[in-house]
């Protein structure tokens, strides 16, 4: 089992500014992993909204069904997170363990439960007993303090290489706000290791449900369009929170999707939202090269990222990638199975700016050595042309290696 | 890249008698392969009805769609098949080879170019020179002769590491019959290789629309119940052919699905499909354990097929099998992202006789060292029971292992 950092790792780390009304605390509470933090809380202000986005699985983890109900209320004072064991597929007992967790961590921080949000990343199918995470939230809520969002990337890494966080500060109107966000996973990365998480921050005074749309459209051309292995987690969780903190420094709440303050914010915020997908692509298992896939010229947006996820998706492509091999025969495979509108003759093709093949036919201009050339590179760009309408899409991946096997085929235990 | 024979590749091969009515013919013509045979004939006797099945891609192969146009018409009287070339995206090119050599193949028999089918597989994107095969089809078509299934087998070859035949004697009525198949592939085989095709002639005299009912429903269960990479051929071809030549000895012709006599008759080629279908899955790339995967109590057939499948095709249950580990959270993780109904706390799991998992969480019985045992086998069963309904689906596929990648990540030249 690979433990090097991945070579797609970012070479330097921003510096992570506090988020008025966020104090952050970790711990080594041993879940599972010893010698190193896996507890993470967020305390947040009074009147801090949320927003959330999770998994799609029809079999979701107990942490993910707590957030789905507490969203409702729209309001969050503390969010738990802990590493090695996802408390997925855990019956019962896994809905106990998220209530006391619940329970205790609301008493930490004298709120309703229902401003609890809780996510759990490791293995599937192993009972998390609530002991090992209910003793620690008083102290930790206690000691919480602004910063600490590098540490706070670190307690949820599970194999992750490296610790993935963003930042940006936007002007909102007359002032300047900051938004600050974590991730960690790659689809599946590891054996049992189930998760991939993300939480974002701003002091923005924003209502929940116009946080609630910023991020449920952010991540359609963000997290939802990359894709490591094409299994989907029981855990996914992408949350948001706004403590609303700037409008101590005068910014006038935003109550409406019509506020023209916006704009700005949603390009930064999807800019962050994009980072950290692609750092997840990046730390992919096994991954040594990145691929951006780009569809143009389908009948629809829609059509035309179902035939980018199928080209991101399959084996043969990726194992291509790995194979620094520009088989574009394969691509033409992927975009078949797709089972959306496409016309054989119509077809073309580029890996980066060198186009491969055109009209459904291999191009005569096409070099095979210029093409070799650029297949060396660690981030491809591969477009293909469908001729047939103007919708388009982009999405991410990285190539499938022995490594990804040699992670993926170690036993369990 | 492994050239060793697949560890599941059959122990003895049967022999393969003559089919009344269907003479056989292979030749070397080096379309790209050396020092082996890679152009196969079957020439049929007047009166040869045929049925096909073909990829479901969008961008299929020439020959792929000269064969559905010529199914119209079902009547056959020769079959061509070359490996080590796909004719699959080359544009007019393909197409004009196609036309080329079926009128070549129709002279050649002396019949009506619309009887002429056609198969490639091999490298896509690269033209096929009608040449190349032309010149060989008078010479092939004289010397065709009774018998000869294992050499058609091995002809059609591309990265197969074995063969693949499978015969069946029937009683029709008062009389037999004889159903024999030929097999090449595994959906995508190697680099490039894109094809998986089938072959099945039988004497019985069957009309052309009863024949194409047997056949199209005879896949469900077989031929569209394997995968070994989620990656679906441009080329893949499934054809049957009914001489009718048992006739002769008496057996009246069968011209509707309601012969009692078909019974039996289905049951054997039934049979064959799947034979064939698990050999394509035994000899998958880098193979070497064969996955068979029941979901029972599903809303519906359809729907126990599609969450088997989304188990068949998940990389971390593939990989989780070739390293021998029972781990059921993956399994879990397939069924949630299949997007069928399933409920988490009903799902039960078994590996082999084996409960694993039961109510949504880990079975207390389960024995750690039981079932390592068991996932040592070269033969795994896994069933997956959803507590819904009566829905029952079977699939198979292979576990994905190193091999896999390192097959597919070699330079394509």
């Amino acid at each position: 089992m690979s433990v090097a950092v991945s070579p797609l790792a970012p070479k330097t780390y921003p510096d992570m500014p506090a988020i008025d009304g966020v104090r952050i605390a970790t711990a080594e509470a041993g879940v599972k992993y010893k010698g190193r933090t896996d507890l993470l809380t967020m305390v947040f202000d009074e009147g801090t909204t949320a927003a959330g986005v999770f998994t799609q699985s029809k079999c979701p983890s107990a942490p993910v069904e707590l957030c789905r109900e507490n969203l409702a209320g729209g309001e969050a004072r503390i969010l738990v997170v802990n590493s090695g064991n996802a408390n997925a597929f855990t019956g019962k007992k896994g809905r106990a363990t998220t209530s006391a967790v619940g329970e205790a961590a609301a008493a930490a921080v004298k709120a309703d439960k229902s401003t609890v949000f809780m996510a759990s990343t490791g293995v599937i199918g192993e009972p998390l007993p609530a002991e090992r995470i209910t003793g620690f939230l008083e102290g930790m809520a206690a000691k919480a303090a602004p910063g600490g969002w590098l540490e706070a990337a670190r307690a949820i890494m599970t194999t992750d290489t490296y610790p993935k966080v963003a930042t940006a500060t936007v002007r909102l109107g007359e002032h300047d706000v900051v938004i600050n966000g974590i991730a960690k996973g790659a689809g599946m990365i590891a054996p049992d290791m189930a998760t991939m998480l993300s939480f974002v921050a701003t002091d923005a005074p924003i209502a929940a449900p116009v946080l609630q749309d910023l991020l449920s459209r952010g991540t359609g051309k963000t997290f939802n369009a990359v894709t490591v292995d094409s299994d989907t987690s029981t855990s996914d969780t992408l949350m948001m929170f706004a403590t609303g903190a700037a409008a101590k420094r005068g910014v006038t709440p935003i109550n409406d999707l019509k506020d023209p303050r916006l704009a700005g914010f949603r390009r930064a915020l999807n800019r962050i939202l994009k980072n950290l997908a692609l750092q997840i692509v990046r730390d992919g298992e096994g991954a040594r090269k990145q691929l951006e896939i780009t569809v143009t010229g389908a009948k629809s947006s829609r059509s035309a990222k179902k035939i980018a996820m199928s080209i991101a998706n399959s084996p043969l492509v990726k194992t291509a990638v790995a194979g620094e091999d520009a088989n574009w025969g394969r691509v033409v495979m992927a975009v078949g199975k797709a089972g959306e509108p496409a016309e054989r003759d119509l077809l073309s093709i580029w890996f980066g700016d060198i186009r491969v093949a055109h009209e459904g036919e291999r191009d005569p201009a096409y070099s095979e050595e210029e093409t070799s050339a650029y297949m060396k590179k660690d981030e491809i760009t591969l477009r293909v042309d469908l001729g047939l309408g103007r919708g388009k899409a982009t999405v991410w991946t990285c190539d499938l290696t022995k490594e990804y096997v040699a992670i993926n085929g170690d036993y369990r235990s």
